[in-house]
């Protein structure tokens, strides 16, 4: 079956042909998007295309200067979006109550939706994908740049192209290790050990223990990756976000 | 291109055959679920499957008794998790750092891109699904039910089954009206107009202004859907809830 193959054969692409997306097909890969459910039919998003050089070198430096954001043609920044509906509501005769967290998260569940629709729909399509998780790191500078009015924040962003690469698909967990029958069946130390079992015995974990001189594969998150420091200076940074852009009013 | 129908032929369904689910074709829809992109390769998300007729029914409370919910022969809980990954690291002499709202987000981020692998893989096996928003209003509750750790939030739920129903495809806003090229263009009222035209003429909101005795379709949404007050209530439970389970350390 096509549709379960392109999902099970998802892998992220990090270098790009220079070669352009036609606009037929990124406007099915955007439509497929748009088909994703959406609380209330209220569709809380909005889809920004970058396909400009220059536009695409300076998002490049915005996301930690990855390469590949300038090298693909097209980058789809999703946002959490009530300033459309909240307008339309104000032209109706209508108050809009949606300047708070549950409002916020609702739009960024919309968004979600949408953009991992888009992600599937551009593998179908042969084009490759990354999510850059750096749009929330960097949402602040992303609400300047991209102009974004109360009630908009970037949550995600996706880089699209032809890919310059096949590289293998990485590993995931064992399916028991993410799925609860009936109840959350919290785990035992000797459950932790199975699980990450085949992911600490990779070569690759080698490779990188080797190049981190570090013990543990868990160390390299902890310390390299995803640590503490970064962590507690973008969470301040991305829910000072929120507040300005009107989305903490609940408090 | 069957992906790409199966993306653009989505229709929410409210209404279930009792008929179960084999495991082949559950495990199957997972594992396309578990191909989603995940920051880092860290699959920080628990999934929990819910086929128990007792549970489905007193699931079907919690969700503010959409009858669907006990109707279907499963439903899948999507949790964001950094419980699993943080045991993993206190067991490899490594200090974990994801007790923030980044962390929660990330997470989340990584759950709702593995729900909607599996909405989409479980319709291409013919099998209807629809979203619950309850989730977030109700998180408290499913916590205990479920009894989630610190670490675990639940963030989104599918009810999956085999339709029994065929509803009409819904309404979505003209492409114009959420694609936004190079920056974000903000809406002139004559642009909010022209967005909302096709729906606010649709029968069916001629039907539900006359249902409400409302003057227009925003009003619906404002004074009955999705109120100020609702959405401030459950903003401060959902809020509660990140803080209850441990996320929001960074302040």
């Amino acid at each position: 079956m096509q549709t379960i193959e392109t999902l099970l054969n998802h892998k992220t692409i990090r270098n790009y042909k220079s070669d352009p997306i036609d606009e037929k097909t990124l406007n099915t890969i955007l439509d497929a998007g748009f088909r994703a459910s959406t609380t209330g039919n209220m569709q809380v998003y909005s889809v920004i295309v970058t396909k400009d050089e220059e536009k695409r070198k300076e998002l490049c430096k915005l996301h930690f200067g990855q390469k590949m954001v300038e090298q693909a043609p097209v980058l789809l920044t999703f946002c959490a979006d009530f300033n459309r509906f909240n307008k339309w509501c104000e032209q109706r005769k209508a108050e809009p109550g949606y300047d708070n967290f549950l409002s916020f998260f609702t739009a960024a569940i919309d968004a979600l939706l949408v953009s991992q629709n888009v992600a599937v729909a551009a593998e179908a399509h042969n084009l490759g994908i990354c999510y850059l998780g750096t749009t929330t790191y960097q949402a602040d500078k992303l609400v300047d740049f991209f102009n974004l009015p109360k009630g908009v924040v970037p949550v995600t962003t996706l880089v699209v192209g032809y890919p310059n690469e096949n590289p293998e698909q990485v590993d995931r967990l064992p399916h028991k290790g993410v799925v609860h029958q009936e109840t959350y069946d919290d785990y035992s130390a000797a459950d932790i050990d199975d699980i990450y079992r085949e992911k600490e015995n990779l070569p690759l974990t080698a490779q990188l223990l080797e190049e981190n001189q570090l013990e543990t594969l868990a160390q390299i998150f902890t310390q390299k990756r995803y640590t503490k420091k970064d962590n507690i200076h973008f969470s301040n940074v991305f829910m000072k976000v929120l507040k300005d852009q009107g989305f903490m009013n609940n408090a």
